[in-house]
């Protein structure tokens, strides 16, 4: 008998990686190909399509059975199956699913943004298993997030709920992509935290790591190299990233009432310096009736399949 | 063959209301008593069971066959069908739900909040029917809201989601009941318009017919009745009651992203005052996929049985 086997897709401004799934979640072939290497989006579809065929035919891979496809990607439309204005890829507007329907007519094809893929994943294959109300906030260069209530992921009347990224942190703050002020991940991200050194690096006259920097050369990791060697500005931005994001976790949890809320991505790497300071302003901040009852944890999830599982764990879910 | 009603109940903190409803919304026979009166939750009961047997013993009603009780209350929790920590109440836990089980024991008792409670009834009779992501904005002494996604009501793990008047308007803002600084019912609720009103007299030199009322006196219907002559303290009192509540809104858009937003109870009376703010600050602050997309309108509710039906409904969205 052939293993049933599901791509899983996840399309990054970068990279797309691709690769096979089985129904226990594990990654059995990947690939790799350069998003901003197809000036449009039929050469960019064509070279998915090589890229799956390539992986079902790989001599490593036990006989197997495309049984679907599963697509994280930004600004993706559950809804409609379709990349919608999106502004960090070569192309605007990609009707995914019924472009790959063309090239995969036996088999669905399932597309969501790329935090709701990883809320799913976590749901089938993380901690989130036996949750039926849990939030997923993915910390990359913005702030994403996937919101499961009654045991199903909220996609909202036009299919892009859950943009927790651009609630309002700060009321007239940081000015952000999308065209307001203020908004969640301009704190709280990779490059929200880079912001918060360099605001740091402004107001304080402490010595740091940080100062032999640009701004475009700094990384959130080498913030996080630096915490650990206890550099003090950048303890402090870890300090206050944690500080912004549990506050906007109370308003969170008023609004859905979940009873975890987990953390994915390259800042949570940085486990206590930044989890740490977000529980204890996220229970400064709740009402009384929910203080006690939310957890705050790191994902479960390994980042560096958790995007191709994410993506294969939309059509799992219907098998699970 | 007896016609079927359900009870409803809406119990505040003054009076509680209790009334039969069909399966088309319409209360058939409605009472009161008044909530204050009763020392012990045992009392309470008994006189929730006596009027509920008055009334379907009324020579008015057809005769009538009792399929269920819904009620809305304040801190209730669907889950456990209890109050729990109810600070406006003479009890601070009841067990609604087991304890009128004894007394009906051959029908169901559905218990939940007031604002999920109108949330249901909108989806029922109002203008949710064909919703299936849409939010309710309870505007009474505080704000409650119901928040429904993918055709279900969101209570969240513990019963207690849905506490939009508790998300942070204004960081460091107005002291709360609730122990926290900010929230968005110490703007947007009756008492929070009449504390805007008393800012507003403090700061400006601006003649107002609401000068001549203390802070317990004054209720939001003064302020509403002011704003029609057309008194500036008044109407700005709206306008910035409204803009509050709008960029909160884009907020709850983010979130759930609902393709309408209800707005319920006395300060909705004054419409265009308090609405046309709201959409143009909701507008203004949503994240751009949103923008356009979202109405806010009026509850299709009556003021007056909306409790009772809301209660009601709790039971009969099983039948319909």
């Amino acid at each position: 008998m052939r293993k049933k086997v599901v791509a899983g897709i996840d399309i990054g401004g970068m990279n797309t990686r691709i690769g096979l799934v089985d129904q226990s979640g594990e990654v059995l072939a990947d690939s790799n190909i350069a998003t901003d290497q197809y000036p449009t989006p039929e050469e960019f579809i064509s070279a998915i399509h090589n890229s799956i065929d390539l992986l079902l035919k790989n001599p490593d891979m036990p006989l197997s059975e495309l049984i679907g496809i599963g697509i994280g990607a930004p600004c993706a439309n559950y809804h409609t199956g379709s990349i919608e204005n999106a502004a960090n890829l070569p192309w605007k507007h990609v009707p995914l699913a019924s472009m790959l329907e063309v090239n995969f007519p036996d088999v669905p094809v399932k597309v969501t943004n790329d935090a709701n893929a990883v809320a799913i994943a976590e749901m089938i294959y993380g901690d989130a298993r036996n949750l039926n109300d849990f939030v997923v906030i993915t910390l990359g260069t913005g702030l994403g997030s996937g919101i499961v209530s009654n045991g199903e992921l909220i996609y909202g009347h036009d299919g892009f709920a859950g943009e927790v990224g651009h609630i309002t942190a700060v009321p007239n703050g940081r000015q952000c992509n999308c065209g307001r002020c203020g908004c969640l991940e301009t704190y709280v991200s990779a490059r929200g935290i880079k912001r918060t050194v360099f605001e740091l690096l402004a107001n304080s006259t402490e010595d740091s790591l940080l100062r032999d920097s640009s701004f475009n050369e700094l990384s959130s990791k080498d913030i996080h190299a630096a915490a650990l060697k206890g550099d003090p500005i950048a303890v402090e931005a870890f300090r206050i990233t944690g500080e912004i994001l549990g506050r906007s976790l109370a308003d969170v949890v008023a609004f859905t009432s979940p009873s975890a809320i987990f953390i994915f991505g390259g800042l949570a790497e940085a486990k206590d310096m930044i989890l740490n300071p977000a529980k204890e302003n996220m229970e400064k901040y709740l009402v009384g009736c929910f203080r006690g009852k939310v957890q705050i944890k790191p994902s479960a999830l390994g980042n560096k399949d958790a995007g191709i599982v994410g993506g294969a764990s939309l059509v799992w879910r219907n098998f699970i």
